[in-house]
């Protein structure tokens, strides 16, 4: 069962869509099952993390963003702005798909792991995040 | 059919649950599959690497702890020790799911990969990682 | 369903291998599944990302040699060649395995994303990447 999450962002920075994922596996009423995300974007991507202290999904994003400065003189891929390059090294090292097992119809999360949407560009958007629940 | 594998990890560094994640496989007795692991975690991570030279397991611990130092004067998620947020950090930048298919009933993993759970804590523990069998 | 892919490269870099497993999953006939690709190599990763300017590809491949250069005299695994261990960090970052939604017999990738088996060593070969398809 394949269904279509589209999460409004208002920039970059760690989204938390678990409400939204845990709906969509709630809705399909499956005992057991493997749920996978995949996100359809070059420019963001899914990070399974802390979800309680917003100073541990603060502490995230200051660190990237350091080891990934905009500007670096060494970009020649810069037309699309200066976010643009930073956006997809970002992504590369994080996650484009995860899989999560299924269990009584209830995502198997440790008690504090929460799925963030991370937008590593600056301008607010919509981005699509597929749910594939089978296996 | 899903198996839930309990972890004892002596400390930070990278520990092999191969032969775990292979009896799971075994016992389940599966002719063709995917077998995907998922860690309940946000201070651990998963890591299929070399599993032949000790050293190629110690170049990969020492990187990792240089690139996400402790006490890195920027860090305000500083509560639960020096070593808390850094984990949180290392476990982003490596998998919190694999997915590996299985035929035969074996894991088709390549002649030098093993499978590890990555402990980023200093302290001992217990971890459990979800193995799910299906599709 | 199972297909092993056996993919050529000349070289250390992106190479995009879209096209094959595009054709593994055209030929597989399945209306709605999970397509899952595993590499079973430990110093060559996969990787989801801008197909379309390769300006971005080699900023990528850039920053990564950037980040984790050949020769650090903290490395001790020497033995197989200064490109060796840099390769085993870079896999370490990067995805051995990804997990890509299919519908209507179609991958379901975003716009401007394509499929790269990103080589680490220098030297040209071959690498094997497992295409799952079920769920």
């Amino acid at each position: 069962m394949i269904t279509v999450l589209r999460c409004a962002v208002q920039g970059q920075g760690l989204h938390d869509i678990s409400a939204l994922v845990a709906n969509a596996v709630s809705a399909a009423g499956v005992e057991e099952s493997l749920c996978t995300l995949f996100i359809r974007h070059t420019s963001a991507s899914l990070l399974i993390q802390e979800n309680y202290d917003p100073s541990a999904k603060a502490d995230l994003e200051m660190w990237l963003n350091k080891l990934i400065p905009e500007n670096d003189p060494d970009y020649t891929h810069t037309l699309e702005g200066p976010d643009d390059m930073p956006a997809h090294i970002k992504s590369a090292l994080t996650a484009t798909s995860v899989s999560i097992p299924v269990s009584d119809n209830k995502l198997m999360l440790g008690t504090w792991q929460g799925i963030f949407l991370w937008e590593h560009r600056h301008r607010p958007g919509e981005r699509e995040v597929v749910v594939h629940l089978g296996g």
